[in-house]
């Protein structure tokens, strides 16, 4: 019987264009879950539910390999995998789409092999909610369920979506998806009122300026490491969440204090993973130079 | 003769008309001297420089009254005083001006009263940059000198803007204003730049994201007390620089833990300030709540 991850985390796996004002890059391994995967596996191992076509490279399997995931729910079937190309405004924030082909994404049934459903902490990644719940109801004794979102499912998936969040301990979202699915402008209204629809916590999240973590009686707030240049934040919230939900799923319990520790590592690796392309970072990165920054960013905190 | 303040502020004062998303008030105390000495006050004798018309009404001076400011260098001249009117957008950031009347602030001549002089904290409020550098040739022994800034003096007076940013300790500016100055999105490469100017410290305002000081080896993210609503950010700002070098002044030394402390003050007294118009909500708030939010804001970035 092969080793059980303790964490499982789906999401969409695509094959990247990208372009910042700086430079472009193509055919880049991307998607929620190959971020999401990689952050989380200085942390703890991981198991990976996604679809890629017949046409996914052996070199991004090998970027899968390098991370140690677990790769008995990765399908690969007839076709071609999901692609999206964007380019990046000069404030490296904002983007336009210049195309998306789902592919194989498209018809994307996240069917959790017998290895995965005994883990403790799952992380559903942006899928419809439809799928979160499917994937949700393969779990047998979930502790700490995580569900990222987007606008797209709260404009055209609103009950379903209603649905995952009163189901999860924590909705993860950013601030300009709070706004949406709340429509309120004030982050700590929206983060309040998430709250009485189920989840015990939610993290909003903030891009450069962090996060804050909200629950029924506490507020933490999550700092972003100040860097000096951002080469591609494609990805950044996935790997932060991945960070967050590997770390915790590595410490004892899942207390707010656990949590805040694994929030600051969620930061931090996502810190990291803007300094390059893809997972080319990470790919570089090891636990002590994660720890040292966790360090350095608590430096720059302390009065 | 007269007790001397160790802090002195100049900038305009105001009569604001303002309206938000929610409500609108007119004839309101406005102006980044108004504000920043209402919020110095709170730590520090504080003097002002500024300019009224002689419209400026009695119930306006009780209130400078009330905070104890010294009003030696507020002259009274014939003509009425600067009125601004603007309105708030949903996000309550963004805003459109409505009408802007000059009036006796456009031939404002900054002149420090004798007792002023040896004030050893000076703040440079939002003027032109050649009455910053008219106020700082009055100042004889200033320790700590920090100037604001805004977009119109980086447009229009570029040059002595940088020779008043090579002669202060601080320059304290939004991110906006920031990237306009150096013309780089990155906020740390922004201040690196402005750090070459001359100044020890730059200190970079992210309104609701709280702010980043920056100096040649150091680095230290202010946090912004995260609120429930904001029922006017107007001041903001001034209030954060006034409570900043007010806490500053009151201090034993300016030593980088000193500067970090007022930072928080200014963080904090600015939160405050924003939960209502113009001056109101700071003169019902007293030392103690301040140093209770410090505490909380504290707890807030705990793990």
């Amino acid at each position: 019987m092969a080793a059980q991850s303790p964490l499982v985390i789906v999401g969409s796996i695509r094959i990247d264009n990208i372009e910042t004002p700086f430079e472009q890059q193509a055919d880049l391994l991307g998607g929620s879950v190959s971020y999401a995967c990689a952050a989380a596996s200085f942390f703890a191992p991981v198991g990976m539910v996604g679809v890629v076509g017949d046409d996914f490279s052996a070199d991004h399997l090998a970027t899968y390999r390098h991370f140690d995931i677990d790769l008995n729910g990765l399908q690969q079937v007839p076709g071609k995998t999901f692609r999206w190309s964007g380019r990046y405004d000069a404030d490296m924030i904002n983007r336009d789409t210049l195309s998306t082909e789902l592919n194989v994404f498209e018809s994307f049934s996240p069917d959790l092999p017998k290895s995965y459903r005994a883990a403790t902490h799952v992380l559903l990644g942006n899928i419809s909610p439809e799928l979160q719940l499917h994937v949700l109801a393969q779990c047998e004794t979930p502790q700490f369920v995580v569900a990222d979102t987007m606008d797209l499912w709260i404009n055209i998936a609103r009950e379903p979506l209603l649905d995952v969040i009163s189901r999860v301990n924590m909705l993860m979202l950013n601030d300009s998806e709070a706004r949406l699915l709340v429509d309120q402008h004030n982050l700590m209204a929206c983060a309040r009122q998430i709250l009485q629809w189920g989840p015990e916590y939610v993290v909003i999240k903030k891009g450069e300026h962090g996060a804050i973590l909200v629950s029924r009686n506490e507020l933490f707030l999550v700092p972003a490491f100040p860097l000096d240049a951002v080469r591609d934040p494609t990805g950044a919230g996935d790997v932060f969440a991945g960070a967050f939900l590997g770390s915790l799923a590595s410490q004892r319990d899942s207390e707010l204090s656990a949590v805040k520790t694994a929030l600051l590592h969620g930061s931090v690796v996502a810190s990291f993973g803007v300094e390059d392309f893809s997972l080319a970072r990470l790919k570089t990165l090891d636990r002590a130079s994660i720890d040292a920054r966790v360090l350095t960013l608590q430096r720059m905190m302390a009065v």
